[in-house]
C-alpha cells in the first residue's frame, strides 16, 4: 500500500469508545498522608516569574471514579504529573497515564496535553494505551467541577477514543 | 477488518499539512518578568554530572511567530517542559502543546521527542492533536536559528502532518 | 472518505517490527561520574508523602543493548526521565526517547507510560518515531532483570511496532 499521507474525515461526535470519568487530586500538606494522593516536587510559590505560580510541579496518583463523588470505589488511578505554565493566570501541562485494574477494564491509556483552566472545556490528546486499550487514539475532554483552594480539585474526563483495536 | 498489523509506505515529503514556525524562549533572569516566558524549575547549573547542565529543567510558554522576528505577533504558544539531558554535550528532552487561539486555527498540537542540539536539524513527534488538528500525527523539525547564551534560542520548527483527520 | 471512527482488530502477537532490548541505568552518586549515565534532579528521599520515595524524579541518558550485559557496544541510547509515583510501593511514569545512530537504524522511537514495577511485566506506549521508524506507534513491554539497590537497574524492552511506515 501506497499513501502521501492519510487524510481521513472522522465525525467527532461518534467516538469507538467513550468513558466519562472524574479525577479527584487531594494534594499533600504535610499531615495529611493518609488522604493526600499528589505532592509538589518542586517550586511551591512558582519560580518568580509572573503571579500565577509557574513553574510550580505536581506528581500525583489520582483515584478516578465513575461518579463526582469523592467517596466512590475507584475505577482507575491517574499517574502522572503537572505543572502551571502561564505568567497571568493558572494554567497547567498534563502528561499522565489512566491505569484501569477492575473486573471490567484491565490496561492503560496515554495522555498528554494544555489544561487552559480558564477554558470551560480543554481537549487533552490520548496518545496510545495498553491491555485492553491496545493502540488507542483520542481525546481527553477536562471539565472542573470543582476547585478547594490549592488543597483539592476535581475535573470531569471524558474520554473519546477513536482509534480502537 | 482484521488485521496482523498497519504496513503503509508514507511519502515523507507529501504531509497533509505543513507549517513552518518560530519558537522564541526568553529565559527568566529574575529582573526581566516582564518579557522573559521560560524559567529554570530546577538545577540551574545542573545536577554535577557531566559538564553540560545534565539534569537542568525549564518550564516555558513561549510565543510562536510564522517568521523569525521575535516582535511578529505570535500565532500560537508553545507551553511544555525541556531539560538537559547529556553529559558532554547541550542536549535536550521536550515535551510540550503548541496552542493556535487565532482566526485561522483553533486548537493544539502536542509534541514530544529528542532534541539533539549538536545535529543541524532533528525529529521530535507529533502524537496528537485537538481542535482544527483533531487527532493529527507528524513530525516536527527543528532547527536552531539563533542562540544568545543561556537568555534566548530561537528554532525554527517545520510541523509536518501525516495524519490529517 | 468517511469513517466514524477506526474500528480494526490486530493481531497483538504480529507486530510489523520487535526488537528486544536491554536498558541499564547506572546512577550518580557524586563520584561516579564516569560510568553515570543518570541523574536524580529533585526529591532524593521523596517529598514527605508515603514510603516509597513519591516525587523523586531522574533524568537519564542510559545506554540500550542488544544482550543483557552491560559492556555490551550500545546500539541506542534511552533519553528522557522517569519519576517515583506511589505512596506504598516503589513505581514510576517514564517519558523518554530511544535514539539509534548505527549502522542497522538512524533515527528515534518516543515512549510514555506507567512501569508499575510490582508486575512481572507491564505495558508502556510507543506513541511516535522519526528516521527509520518513521511514524511508528507501538507498545513496549518492560521486565526488570535486575536492581541493585538505588545504584542500578536493568530493564528489558521488548518493542513492538504496529503501525510502520
Amino acid at each position: 500500500i501506497f499513501a502521501h499521507s492519510r487524510s481521513t474525515k472522522l465525525d467527532q461526535k461518534k467516538p469507538c469508545k467513550r468513558m466519562v470519568l472524574y479525577f479527584h487530586d487531594t494534594m499533600f500538606k504535610g499531615d495529611n498522608g493518609a488522604n493526600a494522593t499528589a505532592a509538589t516536587i518542586v517550586n511551591a510559590n512558582g519560580t518568580g516569574l509572573g503571579n500565577s505560580k509557574f513553574g510550580k510541579t505536581v506528581v500525583f496518583d489520582d483515584p478516578i471514579t465513575l461518579d463526582n463523588n469523592f467517596h466512590s470505589t475507584p475505577v482507575a488511578r491517574a499517574q502522572g504529573f503537572y505543572f502551571y505554565d502561564m505568567k497571568t493566570t493558572y494554567n497547567a501541562w498534563f502528561a499522565y497515564t489512566l491505569i484501569f485494574n477492575s473486573t471490567q477494564y484491565k490496561g492503560s491509556i496515554n495522555i498528554m496535553g494544555a489544561d487552559m483552566m480558564d477554558e470551560p472545556t480543554r481537549d487533552l490528546s490520548v496518545v496510545g494505551g495498553t491491555g485492553d486499550f491496545f493502540m488507542a487514539r483520542g481525546i481527553t475532554t477536562f471539565k472542573t467541577e470543582e476547585v478547594e483552594g490549592a488543597d483539592y480539585f476535581r475535573v470531569q474526563m471524558d474520554v473519546k477514543l477513536y482509534e480502537c483495536y
